[in-house]
């Protein structure tokens, strides 16, 4: 695995300002196809879905996997806008693909930002024919600027591999900062991501893949513990590189591995960036008595208020976890619990072991990262979760983001 | 029903400072009956339950239904503390049997405070023996006060019923600001409450009749959403009114009725003392499938960050409100919500009725309670819970606490 590529064969993009809300910024990008691509996609369990996610969520399960054109806005989510959203949707991806010269199914929208606005159609389909003549092989980084909302920073990640002898590229893109508990699954996570490769793939290969790469990566992070109704993956195979499509075999593991590798670095760098986040913290449950258990106590910990405020403090207040934990409605023995904060033992027997450790611990969460191990001596499920704290950097964004 | 008793025939009371973590303010409190009282009790259910929980419980699943005395203090929870919180509960309960002149057995003890911390055993003891010969009939106030921990007002509630005839008193008080999603059943609530009364009751039906209460007013708040090790409400009936016992007919509804308006009372107290809070919302949820899956919507939407901090911030954001009740894992169906936040309905069929509503719901948000109804248009479920929001002050709060 060598360095970022900064295109991928056989993909155009580009992005521009549409003044859907912010100004000064692009706010609406293209992600083009030369040929037909492969599409796998996966899209957020809220049962409340945006259009665009409905309209998406169709497509790839009605239509065959393959596609030509992507179309994605920030500041707007067009979410819980009615029958006028789904009609804007038509409009928007209607436009763009009589300005690429596309089919109209051809062509997928991705929205995030404010839920229950209108999108500011004209002005859209205005960026969106000033953009379609004028895509470019170098401009995934402005498509990765284009679709961020409250997040601090450009989100990218990316690989090469080899497979058969040929070198292939992974790119990724994600925003996300706030709204971050993605729950997506097939056909169905405000986290959007978008992943092109020029491997070629099979196409039911391509979906398997993506779903096992999502729930080992955007599954596993927590926020501020909202899942979205906008949460989107949507992988891309241009299949450009030239080598026989992907589906098993040692090719398949290099592939899935790669595209692992990516959603992984683009999960850690919206956690990151969450909203009003100074720590990032990685929450390991082991002992319990399924893996199921174990995920679901490490997501209870990830979404408590006062363990995420405590975090924030850089306070080893290590009862508050165990409380979470006992919470969580699976199987716990406090006399059997043992924590862990930055590889101190602070708590052993369901109880602290002492000052110094808990000093030791709180030197540990000075630091921008660090990891929490909950230890349950019940069996052998395990699971981890990637998680911020809860800072008054939140309050402040969430409670003005509209105005 | 009249105005709150200040006393209660056949109790006594007192409060001291031990010194357990506050300076300047009673911190340990006594609550004794001049003869066997009936007692009631529901305790949390968080799997992880501080030391004097799990004596409470095991007393009055296996003892008789019959108590003389309360010990109880703040500034520290004793839970997860080991064998030694076990022995220090057994010490000061103990000790408090022996300066009260009663049965070990007969004494029942509550804290709440930080966890994970060893109680002063031996300044607790010295304050238990200083006030059992101090007990006074007007002193529950001083109880209520010395329950405090980052509360900021004294939470007391009381009616006058009559019983045959007999008037009688219902008294509560309550402690809780954060840590607080009550989930509190038999014989299984940081919230403390203690219901005393002077009507004699049959110790079964009282116990249920608790339970029944305790389901109607503290299990329906949700501060931040984090259930407590200590939860804990006591109710105590001295029988000292002198009417014959309740258990049955239209004694048993005013009775029953009279417990849960004075529980309902504390309970509000507590969400408007709320951790940092500045809004006082009831959430109300009509139309779903079911009573289960209207609760269960509830509560994830009290417990949205997103949610929360769109209350501080005035902003009658309906989106977050649909996205967290889509999330709930209950159905739901988009087009048929509707939502009004001050009685002013923001959203029908799914998505927005304009910015005029939103303007009004907006001035409905100014003021320090509200009320939302989400009607999702599906059933004759219905539920509703009173929770506030998420400030700044929250954080500030809980990111200090132990500092």
């Amino acid at each position: 695995m060598k360095e970022k590529p900064s295109r991928i064969k056989g993909f155009l993009a580009g992005a521009r300002e549409a003044g859907i809300k912010y100004q000064g910024r692009p706010d609406l990008g293209i992600i083009y196809s030369v040929k037909p691509c492969t599409c796998a996609g996966v899209f957020t369990r809220n049962r409340v879905k945006a259009a665009p996610v409905i309209h998406g969520m169709r497509r790839l399960a009605q239509g065959p996997p393959f596609l030509r054109a992507v179309v994605v806005n920030s500041g707007n989510a067009n979410a819980c806008t009615g029958p006028r959203g789904h009609d804007d949707v038509r409009r928007i991806t209607a436009c763009a693909a009589g300005a690429l010269g596309i089919g109209h199914e051809d062509v997928i929208m991705c929205s995030t930002g404010v839920i229950g606005q209108p999108l500011p159609v004209e002005r859209m389909e205005k960026a969106v024919r000033a953009l379609a003549g004028n895509l470019e092989e170098d401009a995934l980084g402005e498509v990765a600027r284009c679709i961020l909302t409250t997040d601090t920073v450009v989100k990218e990640a990316g690989i090469r591999v080899e497979i058969q002898g040929t070198p292939v590229s992974i790119y990724g893109m994600a925003k996300g900062s706030g709204m971050i508990a993605p729950d997506m699954g097939p056909p169905h996570a405000t986290m959007l991501a978008f992943v092109l490769t020029d491997a070629p793939v099979d196409p039911a290969w391509w979906q398997q893949a993506l779903c096992r790469a999502v729930d080992e990566s955007f599954n596993k992070i927590i926020v501020d513990g909202d899942t979205s109704t906008n949460d989107t993956v949507l992988a891309l195979a241009s299949g450009s590189a030239g080598c026989r499509p992907v589906s098993t075999g040692r090719e398949a593991r290099i592939l899935q591995d790669g595209l692992l590798a990516v959603l992984t670095k683009l999960a850690r760098k919206i956690v990151k960036d969450g909203e009003g986040a100074t720590k990032y913290v990685t929450l390991v449950v082991e002992g319990a008595e399924t893996d199921e258990d174990a995920g679901l106590i490490a997501r209870t910990i990830a979404r408590s208020p006062l363990v995420k405020t405590a975090f924030f403090g850089e306070d080893p207040n290590w009862g508050r976890i165990l409380a979470a934990a006992g919470r969580s409605g699976c199987r716990v023995e406090q006399d059997l619990m043992e924590l862990l904060i930055g590889g101190v033992t602070v708590a052993r027997s369901g109880t602290g072991t002492g000052p110094e450790a808990e000093d030791e611990a709180r030197a540990a969460m000075a630091k921008d990262e660090f990891q929490v191990t909950l230890r349950l001596g019940l069996g052998s499920g395990k699971a981890s979760v990637l998680t911020c704290d809860l800072s008054d950097g939140y309050i402040r964004i969430n409670a003005d983001y509209r105005t």
